[in-house]
């Protein structure tokens, strides 16, 4: 992991810009955190394309700042600047192709989706080696939203992960319900009803299928960017109940 | 109305007990309202038997006096000490019947729950009439809970109800889906995912017939009673949004 910029932003929070090997990131940090007082760490998905995913990005790690976590996030694989995957764009397109004409779906999720839980969770992996041996980073570890098919293997192989925000808005092979049923750590999954580019029915059965005890979903009205705010305070409160375990929850 | 106790509790909330023509209630009121500073209103549904409730009834009060609002509840038709619903006792031995047989419930759950609720939501208005006329009661109103199908009828048909805290813990008529879909109220939808005594797709089905373009569901791991304290967080949230509009959200 080696940082290439450092900027103090306003509400005392530091950003600093680091490469892992080839992977660009980004990790927030709260200015008091310390190695003598190391805070909780959220790892932070999206669809890809950090440029263009930075404002909001900027704002969930202010948010988690403000509870007192770290938040870190990396560039998906084919995303941003990074080198593109030939099969996945293939795939994007079929995808589009099947749901405008109405056709099953199955195949072209898996085409598309599973090359990239492959590629991408050891990549979080790495990320979460590297940024956890950074003294002011503690723990316990959150996972928040992002690709979904990549947040259910991550919490189904990485038991760092306490506790995961999930986003229910894009497509999760059928190939993968297993593994849902393995996560036992609490989730709270988030459903935009209307999502324009997802399957209902299939979010609502990925939900029943989590084998973890402590588990909400919250479903609100709106297309895949209408996320409203409260819903984002209520994920808020979420990880403020399950990474400050000590603290009153809110 | 007529008063029939008062009592002061701790945490500065005021309990008075009242009849109004023949059915009991229980108005509760933060000791901080006044005529110059009339407090918004919830009205708390249950699922009948006042006594019984009472615990969980003072509690939701007290978590409502808390963000400032008064709250009332009234003995449902056929409920506590008034005088039994024959039909309704009936269609409740049907009900259980049909379930365990694993029976069709419509015919069952119409008999059940329209006599209900026909009876139920004019007493439900002489009440908010009758509390709307005490000078330390301004609005807006909410409506929180209680049998669903009374909820939806009352949220329908009553213009002074605000916003809407639903529980889909009880069946609700195919029938009374038309006037789900009149509601343009926000709503806050509660479901318990493993509710024993519930049909869970009716619940969900009946989410995504309510016309409100803000409304959210939430779902919770565990059966009809099970519903998480974070719950109860949320919802209270959901009304401070809605009946404190002035006040920035929490």
């Amino acid at each position: 992991m080696r940082f290439t910029s450092e900027q103090h932003l306003s509400g005392d929070v530091i950003e600093r810009r680091f490469t892992l090997g080839d992977i660009p990131g980004i990790l927030w940090m709260p200015a008091a955190a310390t190695a003598a007082a190391p805070v909780p760490l959220i790892l932070m998905g999206h669809p890809g394309g950090l440029n263009g995913m930075y404002p909001r990005l900027e704002a969930r790690a202010r948010s988690a700042a403000d509870q007192g976590f770290a938040a870190v996030t990396i560039e998906l694989p084919g995303g941003g600047e990074r080198p593109p995957l030939a099969a996945a764009e293939q795939a994007r397109a079929d995808l589009h192709r099947a749901l405008a004409a109405g056709e099953p779906v199955d195949e072209v999720v898996d085409r598309l989706v599973l090359p990239l839980v492959e590629a991408a969770v050891p990549e979080w992996q790495r990320t979460l080696d590297a940024v956890l041996s950074l003294p002011e980073v503690g723990g316990p570890v959150g996972l928040s939203g992002g690709v979904i098919g990549i947040g259910i293997r991550l919490a189904a192989v990485e038991p760092r992960i306490a506790a995961a925000g999930l986003f229910a808005g894009s497509y999760v092979p059928r190939s993968m319900f297993e593994e849902a049923r393995r996560i036992t750590i609490p989730l709270h999954v988030l459903l935009q009803w209307d999502d324009e580019g997802n399957d209902r029915q299939l979010a609502l059965d990925l939900f029943d299928a989590f084998g973890s005890a402590e588990k909400t979903l919250q479903a609100n009205m709106g297309g895949h960017r209408g996320v409203p705010a409260h819903a984002g305070e209520d994920a808020a409160r979420f990880f403020a109940r399950h990474l400050r375990p000590s603290s009153t929850p809110e």
